[in-house]
């Protein structure tokens, strides 16, 4: 069976046509079964802005309230989405855009609160997925493009974490077949400093990124994205990368391994 | 093989909850296969009144620009489409949410120009829709919500009348299955007085409605749900209903017949 490529890109590749367009083509040109996760970028503040919807913050963080999980709907998985699908149908790519919700593909139980209630938020684990019901839109042909939105199952919707959601989507399918998991971003790979595309590390073992973490290479943002993308290969995926979104097809970026 | 059911609501219907609740209901308990297919009402332009987007009109009649357009996508892609899809699993249905571009199920031409130029408004036909792919999804027993928007197969999406796209499915899937088309909406079906429940007209032959056209009994916004109920009988859909949301699975409403 042919490898699955799960790959994400994040919300600042939408909207930077020079990454996208070259991200578009290539991912168009991957032969075989692939499913595209993106985040959300600038938009949704943007339009709460506009709305005059505040931001709800407790403790630094953002929650999602009501009103915030509208807009998410709005720009997520309306107007970024189904421009992405139509985007792709135009490369000839037979795209389908999907929250978990949709064929009940994701499911996410709400955050536990505990410090912070971050409101309308799902987490995701291997177990929310349904595969079989990916398989039969793969099997089909068709190329799923996953906003990070989800379901309860009871009704209610859920922002989601993308990085977490590409990471669970790959790990519930490698039970199926073999996957890689690309995370797309602006930058070159993982870069030791941020501001030195020639900082680049190519490669980092789960040792290496610990020493990374602890000696504060590594930081902030990135960790989740490091947590995300060694639990994948911790649960079955053959290969993950962290690149940047115009060179996916290229030797580049950084490799992950246990 | 058993019968589809291809039901659309309007807009109305989904800003009323004593209509939508049972329609639900009603709809999540017919067994086999079926397709929604959902109007916008008013969500979308009030959010085009609070993003200060001037809905622009030529001649009475409204264009859609790229502006509106996404608002489209906004509302009823993403808002309307994917609430309906969340609740409709949880009442365990198996919903997708869908436009035309997702898995390119229906393409639409650009409405040509004639006194007015309607801008980034679609026309469909049944040949606009790919049968073969609705087929996989059905018999995966997964349930169709379309909103009303297509695309042209090139990356641009259009607006496209809800009543039309319902009609072009039910004809399309009519040469693979048994196919019944109903209209839901907030009257109790077509009425010789608007005003008055009682004046339903339970049955409406091609012949009744060119005379009720004639006479003024049937006119504006109910000659094109007409028209496109009547299409689909010409073209193999077997049974075609007006009726009001609330009593999807009662036996009232207008039936036509050729």
């Amino acid at each position: 069976m042919k490898t699955l490529h799960v790959i994400k890109i994040g919300g600042a590749v939408l909207e930077d046509p020079e990454l996208l367009e070259p991200f578009l083509d290539d991912f168009q040109a991957i032969n075989g079964p692939k499913i595209l996760v993106h985040g959300g970028g600038n938009k949704a503040s943007e339009l709460s802005d506009k709305l005059q919807i505040d931001v709800k913050m407790v403790r630094g963080r953002r929650v999602t309230d009501s009103d915030s999980l509208d807009v998410a709907l709005m720009v997520y998985a309306g107007l970024l989405n189904k421009k992405l699908v139509a985007t792709l149908q135009g490369r000839g790519c037979n795209a389908v855009g999907l929250s978990g919700a949709d064929m009940n593909l994701i499911r996410a139980v709400k955050r536990p609160v505990g410090e912070i209630d971050y409101g309308l938020v799902g987490d995701v684990t291997a177990a929310s997925v349904d595969t079989e019901k990916l398989e039969l839109l793969l099997n089909g042909g068709v190329v799923p493009i996953f906003c990070a939105l989800t379901h309860d199952g009871k009704g209610q919707m859920f922002n989601t974490n993308a990085d977490s959601l590409a990471s669970v989507l790959a790990r519930s399918m490698s039970g199926l077949r073999k996957v890689s998991l690309t995370f797309c971003f602006t930058l070159e790979g993982v870069l030791r400093d941020v501001e030195d595309p020639s900082s680049l590390i190519p490669t980092i073992t789960s040792e290496d990124y610990e020493a990374l973490k602890q000696n504060g290479t590594i930081h902030e943002g990135m960790i989740p994205k490091m947590e995300n993308a060694f639990a994948a290969l911790e649960h079955g995926v053959q290969k993950v990368y962290i690149k940047k979104a115009s060179q996916l097809l290229t030797d580049t970026g950084t490799t992950l391994t246990l």
